[in-house]
């Protein structure tokens, strides 16, 4: 790709050498000839043998450089555009003989890994891409061009959209954790029995779990991208364009509405309710029920940012407070004594 | 499964139509004519299809309705146990010829999936399920009726009790995490050689981590359930009817006793002992070689739930308090000047 | 082994029957004829029917046994060591025909287990151990003596050096999480096209996750030992001989340096910086950017474990000195009634 068709494409304004060929992306410290970087300061560019940098409007125009430079609203996202576009991810495609495919599975997929097995009346529509090792059980459908990494397992009966990645070891639809206390004979397993959905473009990561609805269905909506390690519980119900970190847990039958950015870490008790917008700070607790307004929280329980760092500085002066109110004391003693 | 044989099956009083046919379950709001719901609300069943529901002894007895009641002490217990009768899993069975198994391994199992591993002198027993992809070791022993979900792996000398349920991705007997620092090299590895215990009618999450005894055992007691992603150490001996929820990590030597209940993503230090009945709030913190008495505990370190309400009030008093020193310094400034 | 080259091997002194013949170890409680076991205690032994037993240099030397001893500096060190070379580990051999290993590629491995995948480019060395259901890429390299158990998958372009030991289930070199907004679709994917580099004498615990770089590389040092479900992100720099416990996660473009301790459920903010002999205790949380120097330390945020204990026993005195508050309102009060 020429450096002029990068810039058509991000609807970034060009600088220098249009023609010049870009065959990868880079960071700027370690970029070489053919590389794109990026840099977002208002300053002149480091030392970098980069072919081809992402700027942004507070560049200096005054900066002397020999290397073309593509000036845009948003640098960073532009060269994430640019870079996908550059180095599109590897397709696989072929089918392994060693796949174990039901007769009634109706596949499409662009690629089948070796020792995938996928089970009767699943659909895995065209263009998908199912990795080494994958198991897929009865009743599931996978949306166009959604990639599913190795060893992932899919149970009975999960829906999943398309353009969605899958990273290796996650596991959808097994059974949710709900059990009745029997006085008499221990736990009871309460029915397990509902479904979960995926929608279109979401990114889940490697080694997470999402347990399949009790008698409902457990929902990732549009857009949403979920980190390594984390656990969705039965009856979740989580929005579009929703991003949780790494090792978050979220309990039964919680709500998560649209455009939520949840930190690592975080806990959330069953029932509760994030509503749009609000932002979750890492290892932030919300206990059962709450409902989580739009904001910046914080804490377990949590709490705003502000009155988080309030109350926190309120504990740190607590060594202070104690000094004035033994000043106090000594100085009322005094007064006494007079 | 007519209304009737539920109402026997489940010890509840029947009100209705006895022979109404049952073949499903499902949330009231959400039933269709022929399945079973639960209602545990002292008022009138709000609209639904459902062929019959379970309610409880305060449902009101004049209330109206065609709707076939099974009136229970508990009835969500009643529903639960309605449920596995009406709809059983799904009971899988053959044996897939990709798998390999040791020649000198008894297998009786009901059903092997593709691509499965059994070491040699591992035992399988009848109407066991072990589906695609799992590993087993050898010198593995597995339960009656025990299914293990698919890419699970069970490293060799695990024994495993009947009526178990694994969830895909499991891992059992990996080695525990013992290392001794030597100061010329780092860490040298301690034995890691002991056995995992899982006695009968166990419960593990997807992707759980149960790792082997050092020298000893790593046990988890009768009619135990782990969720997903928990994290049991080397030597941990958990007792009987435990709940432990998602994403809580427990060190080496802890010692849960029987009938305790733990929330999610809690940390327990090593050899830690929890006593029976213990109740431990989500996300919790027990430091190392705690004594854990009988009650509902919380935070980090852990306190009973009385106490940490209690000091959390004062903490969230701080502002208030400061200003009354600060009010006080003022007055007693003021008396001094006179 | 006889006790005398045990002694010799691990620098002990011997006391006792130097030709007793060892074949085992174990708890010193449970040891049987034939068991090495350790004592670390400054008195008698308790009863035991170890062959052989190391102790400590505190032990006492008027003690009278018939058991032969092994007086070490540190006794639990010598007893890894000795349990190392009495019961090595069970090497495998053999390739299992079912592996699909690429035409590309280039396996010396002692062990290729059933169901292996191997892509091309890759390069397995002598000695390896690739147990069954691994998933290995393209362009990976395994150094010799490595161990990787089963299901783990290792993304392309994966770097993993000798004598590493890598428990089932974890998955190296997943794509990071890594996300730019565009307001007018939601997420574009910042490019993971990076690397991951682990290097010699790295363990790795089951289900744990290690991201690729986003445009460079994460890496794992010398000698670093890593424990179940932990999440290392993009970019990560850990150095060598550091210790980190299960569940912790580690945020992008972290570096954490030589000999640190990292405690379970640990959160890392990203672009943290931990210095060399740092110790982080358990549930601790640092801050993004946050540099973190030698010492322990403790809570979220992160304070020196003295402050924080200090700080903890204010808040624990909270009641009692809203009481003192309170009394010094009411002397005042009187005081300004007189």
């Amino acid at each position: 790709m020429k450096a002029k068709d990068i810039a058509r494409l991000v609807g970034a304004e060009l600088r220098g050498d249009g023609e010049v060929e870009i065959t990868s992306a880079a960071d700027i410290a370690r970029a070489k000839a053919g590389d794109l970087a990026f840099y977002d300061e208002a300053r002149e560019l480091p030392p970098t043998a980069a072919s081809c940098v992402v700027v942004s409007q507070k560049f200096p125009a005054e900066s002397a450089t020999s290397i073309t430079l593509l000036i845009a609203h948003d640098p960073k996202l532009a060269f994430a555009v640019a870079a996908g576009a550059v180095m599109p991810a590897k397709a696989m495609s072929g089918r392994n003989p060693s796949a174990f495919i039901s007769e009634k599975a109706d596949v499409e997929a662009r690629f089948i890994g070796a020792f995938v097995c996928i089970g009767e009346n699943s659909r895995v529509s065209k263009d998908a891409e199912i990795h080494e090792g994958v198991r897929i059980g009865a009743n599931v459908e996978i949306g166009r061009s959604t990639i599913i990494f190795p060893n992932c397992v899919i149970y009975d009966g999960v829906a999943i959209g398309e353009n969605c990645v899958i990273h290796a070891g996650a596991v959808i639809g097994a059974d949710g954790f709900g059990f009745v206390r029997d006085s008499a004979n221990g736990y009871v397993k309460f029915p397990q029995i509902g479904k979960v959905v995926i929608e279109d473009n979401v990114e889940i990561g490697a080694n997470t779990c999402i347990d399949r609805g009790s008698l409902g269905e457990t929902r990732v909506g549009e857009g949403t991208k979920i980190d390594n390690l984390v656990q969705i519980a039965h009856n979740v119900e989580i929005g579009k364009r929703v991003v949780i970190a790494a090792q978050t847990g979220i309990s039964g039958s919680t709500v998560i509405e649209d455009d939520c950015v949840i930190g690592g870490q975080v806990g959330m008790g069953d029932h509760a309710h994030v509503q749009s917008g609000a932002i979750i700070g890492s290892q932030a607790g919300i206990l059962p029920g709450k409902i989580v307004r739009p904001g910046v929280w914080w804490g377990t329980p949590i709490q705003p940012l502000d009155e988080y760092k309030r109350q926190n500085a309120y504990v740190k002066g607590l060594e202070r407070l104690n000094k004035k109110v033994k000043e106090l004391q000594a100085e009322l003693a005094k007064i006494k004594d007079r």
